[in-house]
């Protein structure tokens, strides 16, 4: 245990200062007003559940969550994602009422960090689920909800890359020849480690075809011209055709441009079921966002109904947004005792103005300069009257 | 340890369905403008402080704190209150960039509960601090800022009772014998507890004269017509001299109305030094905020810096609020797969109109009847054109 000095946050903890605050403060009212006129219902769930609920079936690493023990003996963990916190309301009480469920959230979630990682162990999502429609337009709603999102945010320059779980689980699985392989190589896809993959294929036991079909894999698939290309990868076909009218559905609603295929892409988020994609932008090299299809959370609370969705983070946003400047006209009203009155009122009419007003004794403040500074108009009610600087 | 079922939630935890969630953003969004449109600027803070720091500083009974250790064996607490967070972060920060700093936020809160208790162990707050102004004027512009909040939120009944920590204190320790006699009845009064303070007097061995002046302080506050009537309670006028002038100040801002003084007001946040007071409206018989002066917190983070705030809970002005129907149009367009171009472009045109709308495929849907029950307009877009219901 180390000395902590009163200055100090727990590692991974941050501030959001004023600044800050102003503009994902933005991102929030933009995406209130979006997903809302789209038909989604705002939800919010508690900070903490019972690890054997939500912490078991959330699909987070055991030592990234974050746990405590209630009163009762009970082990409880701070929300590590959204999506089964919102399985578990969808299961126990929102399906009662009406199926398909679009529900939408903001929120904070949290991971445990290690020392070394310098990593938020905090930051907040903004995301949807459509619960209840296993349809291929749930799917394709999903993706263009993200790309309107992003668009409306102001980001210009971004892609969505799409994969699908069960299609790369079929390949890497008849590919290799224990459960061990398979994790490891699933694991390198998580962490983006295609030099990795093609180590450990080298490293492990394999036959010669099963080497050779692996390595060229992942070569064809991050450099897809054509989905079909991956046909001969699998004995199974469905969901490779599904992905085909995927594609089609997408070139109707004209957002081509705005997405690719890759069936490389994997997720430490190991409820994914189907299609899944993550979100780019220009100038972030790692994934702003991610969503996909997982059919399988729902049943651990009692309701056997598929799902998908998707969840952006606040601060990845924040980084790839056009940045704004927003120099905002503010007064600062100083006043003596005696002119309290008159002070009142001209703050009152300021405000009703619309103009953001700081009412300031005198007598309360010690550096004036330095205050005054804050304010772009300065105004005295003195007891000479009024000035204004 | 119990068993826990799916569905469950750790004790005092709540989900927020979404019509409870859209009227407590409406609240959020008051707030928001109201705060930013008087000078003040918005900040956030850590669900996870150091238990060494804020857990300790925050005056949140040990047995109501969450604590849990992290990885380098630190304690951590979820975040007990708001006021403490911000003079730490004031005192280590934003004081080196003005003084005084106007200071706003909406931040869920966290005390663990008995298991009978039945209350809820997070909920969400709103609230102000002025900090580095030591004048009247601060306490005041706090006491206007609550008034004019509730006005603004539509709560018409509502009254500010302004006691004074101080004054509180040097009364009850003249007339008693031990600490302990002094902590007993403080905590009795915390607890709006007049029959057991009462009976605590009688018990405690004490003259007769204290005795006698402990009951007609507390039947001469509780009932108070003017503030003079405290003074032969007081060897030392100071404060009261100042709670007068807190009184005049009061009325030369007209609003009168909306507060009285009770001198047996006393909180279980014992950081308050000065004036201090609780909010209470028509139709709750708890105070849905409180606020006061707290001048010796921020020196706990190396800054000797005066502060003045308050704080509403979201939950409890719920309660207090005008009920408001809100019956918002929602429109739903269902589509069969082959019509999808048109249906898109007919979703685009009364989204840009601004009209909520859900655009659903008949596929992904069963119950269709009971579904469209929850819009006010069905739109089918169909093989054979478009028809509305």
């Amino acid at each position: 245990m180390s000395m902590i000095r009163p200055f100090e946050k727990p590692l991974g903890m941050r501030d959001t200062l004023p600044g800050i605050f102003e503009k994902k403060e933005w991102i929030r009212q933009v995406g209130r007003e979006f997903f809302s006129l789209r038909g989604f219902d705002f939800i919010k769930t508690p900070t903490l559940e019972y690890y054997e609920t939500v912490g078991r079936f959330s699909a987070i690493l055991e030592s990234n969550l974050f746990k405590l023990v209630d009163s009762q003996g009970n082990t409880l963990v701070l929300r590590p994602d959204m999506t089964t916190p919102i399985a578990r309301i969808a299961s126990t009480k929102l399906l009662k009422e009406k199926v398909p469920q679009r529900l939408a959230y903001f929120s904070n979630v949290f991971r445990a960090q290690e020392l070394e990682g310098g990593k938020p162990a905090e930051f907040e999502q903004m995301g949807i689920e459509v619960i209840g429609d296993d349809s291929i337009y749930a799917d394709t709603e999903v993706i263009l909800t993200t790309i309107d999102l992003m668009k409306r945010l102001g980001i210009e320059s971004f892609k969505i890359t799409i994969g699908h779980a069960g299609i790369l689980e079929a390949i890497i699985r008849k590919n290799v020849q224990t459960e061990e392989q398979f994790t490891e190589l699933h694991q390198l896809l998580v962490n983006r480690n295609y030099v990795g993959f093609e180590e450990a294929v080298d490293r492990f036991v394999l036959t010669i075809e099963q080497a050779s079909t692996l390595k060229s894999f992942i070569e064809e698939a991050t450099s897809l011209t054509n989905m079909r290309q991956i046909s001969k990868y699998l004995y199974e076909k469905e969901a490779l055709i599904y992905m085909e009218q995927l594609a089609s559905i997408l070139e109707i609603a004209g957002v081509q441009e705005y997405v690719a295929f890759d069936f490389t892409i994997a997720s430490h988020m190991n409820y994914y079921t189907g299609m899944m994609f993550e979100v780019f932008a220009a100038n972030t090299g790692y994934p702003i966002g991610n969503g996909g299809r997982y059919n399988g959370l729902l049943e651990n609370f009692g309701a056997d109904m598929s799902a998908v969705g998707f969840a952006l983070r606040i601060d990845y946003l924040l980084e790839a947004m056009p940045k704004i400047e927003d120099e905002k006209e503010s007064v600062l009203i100083l006043f003596v005792s005696t002119q309290l009155a008159q002070a009142l009122e001209q703050t009152k009419q300021l405000r009703e103005q619309g103009y953001r007003t700081t009412m300031q004794s005198l007598e309360g403040i010690e550096n004036l300069a330095q205050y005054e500074k804050q304010f772009t108009k300065v105004v005295r009610v003195g007891q000479g009257g009024t000035s204004y600087e």
